[in-house]
């Protein structure tokens, strides 16, 4: 499980993590940010709307993880089959980012206007899954309700690997979320 | 089944939103939406910090028509019983409020930075009535499994009912996601 090797996004990101923790939201600018990551504002510019874009990445990358393991999927598996085959990508695409995981999600916590931001990166999510099991042949309804379960066990999952200590495997403990919605289901 | 009638809170949420279809969300003011209502601006900041608020009704009324739904829920109900009483509530609370609902979502759709709101509002809900499942005695992880269950009943049947032309009842809508997320998940 190799550590994670940030690129010019990711750079940005942690140099912003950083001066968020130590100076606050507020009060860092993205001037502050470009300087200590190393690169002008216009590069910062380049890859991110605002300040508030910074600790989120690329949708089509991060939404990409799940729906092509969706897409991957065998050709009998069931929605949720398909979706729990997504929660184990998304778990492996994790791995080696806790520590920034951390602190990125104790940032959002303590910021309103960063909350609502990861809520409509969830929404994006969830349709991006929607689709990619429409794509597969799954019907609307059934498909909008399998996105919405894969979402709820990929988040509740996402909560509890922040907010441990040692680095449980997020993949895990998803599946095993999905395994409790059934439970509490059935 | 009673026609909605609005207090003040109502009869700005009203008039905003006829100015938004008129005019469109950015070019409505304040003081556009409180003379349509025929109050002054300062009943307005009296009921909501800011135009993007004037669509999002008292979040303890709102919250409270789940919640009090699970908090009275016979002792024996299980979490799922409990929440499925908690959307016939809301089901009940929402009659009458058909055209509103349809024109305010199409009003939300079109704006992003009133889909943030709207996710914001969702995930309030959700953490109220796992809160009021916790109150009942459920485990905090079953009762935070269940809230989001409920919640995505909730919303699912939601956008079926405002993109529907019949008014159909909420609450029958809702229960009925919730029999396909069992049918899913089982």
């Amino acid at each position: 499980m190799g550590r994670w090797k940030p690129d010019a996004r990711g750079r940005l990101a942690q140099a912003a993590l950083e001066l968020f923790v130590e100076r606050g939201y507020e009060s860092t600018t993205v001037a502050d940010i470009a300087a200590r990551a190393g690169v002008t504002e216009r590069t910062f510019f380049r890859h991110f709307a605002d300040k508030r874009e910074v600790l989120f990445g690329d949708p089509v990358e991060y939404n990409g993880v799940f729906t092509d393991a969706v897409a991957a999927a065998p050709a009998d598996a069931s929605p949720l089959d398909a979706a729990a085959l997504a929660l184990r990508a998304a778990g492996k695409w994790f791995e080696g980012r806790h520590p920034y995981a951390r602190r990125r999600a104790a940032v959002i916590a303590a910021h309103p206007a960063l909350q609502e931001r990861e809520q409509v990166k969830r929404l994006h999510l969830t349709e991006a899954i929607a689709a990619a099991l429409v794509a597969r042949g799954t019907g609307e309804a059934a498909a909008a309700l399998t996105a919405e379960l894969t979402s709820v066990a990929f988040h509740q999952a996402f909560t509890r690997w922040v907010t441990a200590d040692e680095e449980s495997d997020l993949g895990d403990l998803a599946v095993g979320v999905l395994d409790e919605l059934r439970a509490l289901a059935c």
